[in-house]
């Protein structure tokens, strides 16, 4: 597949420079993101990803650039000249061109950027045989649940975990595990699915969203519930879920070896899968 | 005088664009920056600035692009190329232009950017009858000491001031005043000058500092202890300071009438004053 970029009206070489320095989201984080996955030429869950756009945009009071339906057959035709099979859709839309100012700036200017490329894609080694994870302290704004570019803490927490030989940072606030850096925890304790409730704290993701599908789809009770460090380890499993993960098994935290096998995370993950599968068949 | 612009190595047009979609800061807002007010031709505490920019570096791990020496010459470079008398100068760095990932790139490629402005400067008016600001809740990260580009709450709060004809939003956590959108909060009460105590939470303003220093000046004692909203009402004045507003009186809190008459920010805004001219004549 070929890289593919858009910035406000024009497709562009990714590698363009578009942005001037006084630009809100340069300057300030002043935005909103998303990322779609892409399999077989198919974006899965667009709409869920663009009802959180809309939501995240409402929060900030930013005005999308264009309506919806627009920039949904934008999407497509970027992915369409990518040729992406298994790709990733990254769209950010920040509030624009402007000096360098706090306030919202008078003229209502969104910039809208989109970039198309391969997947990530977790090594088969790791899906199976689970990823090893730190903790570390939940320092971030208390409104994650908007998809913002203020990612400064999250960028730190993953980076604490990758100097650690870790995959993902879970974060802890006033000993209550939120979230990872860029997924959502569960955890599986005598046949109940846990997670933390959607409060303003975490991000609704929308694979989290899935699981909680998938584990009804299997009969397994689910308790959106917060839960402490110590409840990770006393758990049969453990897993974060995101976009790009999917569903992962955790076989280490800090250091601790906390499972080796992981059939509950196997049966949800195999039940989203299935979810991804019907849908691309729609 | 002429808006001057710098960016990774080259002097430009400030409307240029020069940044790709791809960008730390423009991703993540993933970088620190600072605001030097030029008085006469003069920077004022550049040295101060600069110790704080190095802080803010060593926080998040980025390395400055330059020596302190080089980079010093540049922002005078800089700052004598726009022929500014009342400017100010603001610099940026960022992780620089690299593929979208959390993690710190494997490459240290950080990238600076410098626009030399006009100083916005209050008007007389209200710095010699006050200022409006309101409260609102602080949802910012825990590490406000850091002056990281992740401005986003900071954003939203200055703009909530502005809709209620204010200039600046005071913010509260957990029922504690930390510091403005963009300053320090300060108030006088039986002849004692009180602000939030230096800790992760606020940002350690070089004007805030300043302050302290002319209050020793002028011998009145300073309580870096934390206060409430009711703490406000009850002083007999409230200001703010920042670089750009040096220190401003304020009259109205959440439309409420607070003060009309403030000669304890007077003369600590004389003895900043007088600092300013000091240094300038070295």
């Amino acid at each position: 597949m070929k890289m593919t970029a858009w910035y406000n009206g024009s497709f562009i070489d990714p590698d363009t420079a578009v942005i001037p320095i006084q630009e809100r989201g340069h300057q300030f984080g002043d935005g909103i993101y998303e990322v779609i996955r892409v399999y077989s030429g198919m974006p899965f869950a667009m709409e869920d990803h663009l009802d959180r756009l809309e939501k995240s945009a409402a929060a900030v009071r930013l005005t999308l650039p264009m309506p919806r339906e627009e920039l949904e057959a934008l999407l497509l035709e970027a992915l369409e000249r990518s040729g992406g099979e298994e790709a990733e859709i990254y769209l950010q839309i920040t509030r624009g061109i402007h000096p360098r100012n706090h306030a919202f700036p008078k003229e209502d200017r969104p910039a809208l950027s989109i970039i198309v490329s391969p997947a990530r894609v977790l090594p088969e080694e790791e899906q199976e045989n689970g990823i090893r994870v730190i903790t570390t302290e939940d320092k971030r704004w208390t409104q994650c649940w908007i998809k913002s570019l203020n990612l400064l803490p999250n960028v730190l927490a993953k980076q604490e975990a990758v100097e650690q030989g870790a995959r993902e940072a879970l974060l802890i606030r006033d000993g209550i595990v939120t979230e990872g850096s860029s997924t959502n925890v569960f955890l599986l304790r005598s046949g109940t699915l846990y997670t933390h409730p959607a409060t303003e704290g975490i991000l609704h993701g929308i694979t989290r969203d899935r699981i909680i599908r998938a584990a009804a789809e299997a009969d397994i009770p689910v308790v959106e519930e917060t839960f402490t460090t110590d409840a990770l380890f006393d758990a049969e499993e453990v897993f974060i879920t995101s976009t790009t993960l999917e569903a992962a098994p955790v076989c280490e935290i800090n250091g601790r070896t906390t499972g080796s096998s992981f059939p509950g995370t196997m049966k949800l993950r195999n039940l989203l899968q299935q979810q991804i599968r019907k849908e691309q068949n729609q």
